[in-house]
């Protein structure tokens, strides 16, 4: 049931949630659920490469060019509650203010599932950091003797891990696959915002291809012909196998 | 949804299939879905120690006091078919025939699910064995090429490992829990039945009381209050997150 | 030969020391040994889910009523020398000047064994902190050139690594049993000093029963009845098998 | 305490038990223990290649020669009791006749310790057979209901393997260090008995320095000069930390 | 230096080494190499799933499909050394005869490299038999004392592992990318021989796009627009950094 | 190719580039490459015991010494381009500035290959923060993003780890040999200058014998006496098997 869920995804960079969960997304909206995503960094350092390749580029243009394109893609997956914490990132360091606020926003937000990145990325340490600290958050947040004014205290959510680029050399296991075949087309529409990185489009593009054909292999449901994977945290706990 | 799905489960010897998975076949059965069980061996060699203490004891009179047994504890757990296929134990060695037989049981029988040993018992040769024979069988029994006169060809079906006795030492991670708080009595009830293994019985019923102690821990769910765990083969492929 | 051996425990917060080791310490006590607990933390934010839940909670009395349980824990083990560090928890967040108190500590206190936290703890950042925090004071305070005014190098020691509360999830493998059957009523008598955390009383009293359970199985050694685990850092060194 | 225990050495060639164990036979009949050393094969496909490159070697001729030089090690060690089952190597295969004569073996004998090869040796498909083999039969030994004329169920005994030729390749890690310093010029004698294989006797020669140097640093005992390492199959079980 | 190496591949199925390493075969190949791909089934009943659908099928005709197609995709790839073995697929059993076969064949081509199946195919049990059995008769061929008449003892060859379809879940990690960019219509054109699995030539066409993108971001060089990758059984040993 | 190759090795103590990679340094010199060696600390803390142990021992006559016999080593090395960054040790702490010093320095010698110290060490936490810093820093000054004055964006070069002193309890694995027999002399002569480190000379011309043996071995390439072995962070990337 998707209806009445809540999910918060946690994005290191501006595109990072589009291409590793943006069929997940528009189709828990799509479902009636409660998707909020946070975006650490705009990715002006560390995921700008082409637009640094432009005459005149500046921080400040990269950062105005990469929240048009998020904005616009968040915009066809029809996410609303988006927020931009506006950290620096390459690298992104984590402190104890930002640890604070990420306990009350999963406070606040009360989320069933969080998707952020996999424990590790072999050629992203900012991935890396942003795992550690979301999960650390989550189990905080969880405590009632952490005492943050105007909030209560979560029951432990699910945490779904995003696929890093490169899976195998990353350590990435799929634990979850969802199938994306309704909203595939958002999806891809939701990528080709983020002109600057074509080569990542169709990469993305061809995953979603790749990953229903693992879909309709492992389960033996012909009707999967998109998906998405992530990983697990945790096992799953429920009143039946799934 | 337990109502109308099929569970085929395969245990090594006459009481594996109690004490790691007991709970949920009978939850399943209880909520209206089809269990198979079937029991490769009586376990007189491997798994039969105290039997064999007793006076005057042979080969002939511990199978049928592990049938009788057996036959007890599915009653317990209302399970009517199961399915003795004796064979040896320990080692339990599985040949070509015993491979057909079961691809053709897969088949028959069609599950959704399988559940069976996990892939790494350090303590128990056979159960390794018998992952190893299930899994290939199941995957055998998915292909068309392979002709089996009055079979058909089944689709993957999910499949899950048994708890071994000692877990961190055979490398089981749960990838699911199941929640057996409405069935535990029975559960507990059909383990009594195994008389000549009674440390066992402790250890299975505080092993329930531990995976829900987890089940809680890791889902927020308070209702949980038994549980048995299970390895995954395969990672959730579903519509959803769960 | 346990007599005249030294043992310190360094624990995250004030009831880990009880819950995972307090068998062995008390063992180690009883048998003529020396032994010193560190307790870094009172685990007044991460650790007392239940005090809080009483009306009128606040840090100071949250503190009061950890310190009169865990002393009173202690005085049941026999435990004279114990000391609180009392760090703030959760996050717990190790800095230089903690790192060189450690290094002291080791050094004035030369002991032949540490028993802290193992390396990961899914649900538990703490102690994930801790392992990392006591390790790396092992090695630098067996150094030479690390002078610190009034300490002696010390000679590498053994480390063993507490048992994490889900263990496969945690990645816990048991490399060391040590029999508690003699001392199994102590470690049950400190258990109940921690009233507020009444689930763990029974989910520690069973992992005794399950440990030496495992203890005899492995060993063949009947007398083992009840067991405490731990992993190991380094291998065993000896001039014999073992 | 080595006095008065048994161990068993499990060797699938000639030289196996020598190059990797040599030190500890030395040591344990030294003190006291009773060593039993069964070779499964004379090595004479597999581990004689400098043999067949002499003029007219033929498999007798070649068997011979390794029989009078593992005979002649065998007694610089002073280790009387050693059995040829004289099987074919490269490949070695196992089968049921082969299973019952170790079992009833490891009955007969019943050993404290088992020393037999790892689990994994990259580049020896003969020694990964030998562990598997070992292992289950020893799992088998103890098991009442396995009832073999003129034997006695065992209990569990702790079992040990060898260091691989290329350990991290093989994934091997020590699990027991044993300080062979006091009779370690009887291993180097052994060692050399082995004329075909020179290089090998420099290799072992260094790796019992080597292996002392890991030794004293994982357990600042300076008295450790050579030693030789093991991986453990179970954990240590005590009554105490080791 | 292609030129003047010798390539072995041994293929479990008729297909496998198209999909997996047709491109290193063309250019290898192309490249002025000897290529010899050994077929062992025709995968008539693991790897023919279509053509069982096809009114009217039978192993003889599904054997002959296989044939054709194969024959028609090493004609493109300008491969003339393919050898097929013929024997029966799911499962393929191993027995010495083939053992033997295997080993002679490995001295009389005397390949610098074996390309083969990886060690674990979560979903194909027929592969990791191959893995196997290649490299142990890879090992075997070394040894001078296997004497075979008129075959000459090899030297330890580089031993590479073919992609399993679902990778991670296979524990797949590359460890060799080869750029197929120059040959990369080649082995489209092969894999379209295989015209009852449409979904495979898209699923590794993709592929090759994808590994050329991981080729590009690992070595920096943007040439490569489409590779192949393979596991490695043995760490690169040459006289400089690869 | 060696010549007009660059290579960067960065070391966290003032003999770790000596003992781990003096044969692959002499022999790029050798081979008409440019090699730079970054020394972060001299070790007066962590690796300086022996000199600790001299009466009057200060940290400036210690650092003074192992400047001293570092560059004498260096010297023999031919190794022109060698820098002393002179930071504390044990604990080396890793902070901003010397990130973006370490981005600097590859952007400016915009090296081939990074050789420095391997993921893990069980036994020193230097070398753990040394390869973190390392790998950060060299994914950092690959993106165009990230802007230093007077610097240009490099591409990804291969980086490659040190041996740490106990392989296996680290989890070292070779991933490349490199064949040093030519240079082999020099790499021995160089050890000689840390006279007060003499059981290390010894060690790790031990170590060099023993990658000889396993070159060998693996390669079947008979000229490779001497070797050092290397773990790889990336696979390797080529236009052929390597």
């Amino acid at each position: 049931m998707i209806a009445g869920k809540k999910l918060l995804v946690v994005s290191a960079h501006a595109a990072d949630y589009v291409w590793r969960s943006g069929g997940t997304i528009a189709k828990y909206i799509q479902g009636g659920a409660e998707v909020c995503v946070v975006v650490l960094t705009f990715g002006v350092r560390g995921e700008s490469n082409d637009l640094w390749k432009q005459a005149g580029a500046t921080a400040d243009k990269v950062k105005s060019i990469r929240k048009e394109e998020t904005l616009a893609a968040a915009d066809i997956l029809q996410l609303k509650d988006i927020e931009f914490w506006d950290y620096d990132d390459y690298p992104l360091v984590i402190d104890r203010m930002m640890e604070e606020r990420m306990v009350k926003k999963i406070r606040d937000f009360a989320p069933d599932y969080i998707i952020t990145h996999d424990k590790y990325d072999v050629l992203n340490p900012d991935h890396n950091a942003v795992c550690d600290f979301v999960f650390r958050c989550s189990v905080i947040s969880n405590s009632n003797g952490v005492c943050i004014e105007g909030t209560r205290t979560t029951k432990q959510m699910q945490i779904f891990g995003f696929e890093p680029h490169q899976t195998e050399l990353s350590h990435y296991v799929p634990g979850q696959f969802v199938d994306i075949t309704d909203v595939y087309d958002k999806k891809v529409a939701a990528m080709k915002c983020f002109k600057a990185q074509s080569h990542l489009i169709e990469y993305y593009t061809q995953r979603a291809f790749m990953r229903g054909n693992h879909a309709r292999r492992l389960s033996g449901c012909q009707n999967y012909k998109y998906a998405e994977s992530f990983s697990r945290v945790f096992p799953v706990v429920a009143s039946e196998l799934l």
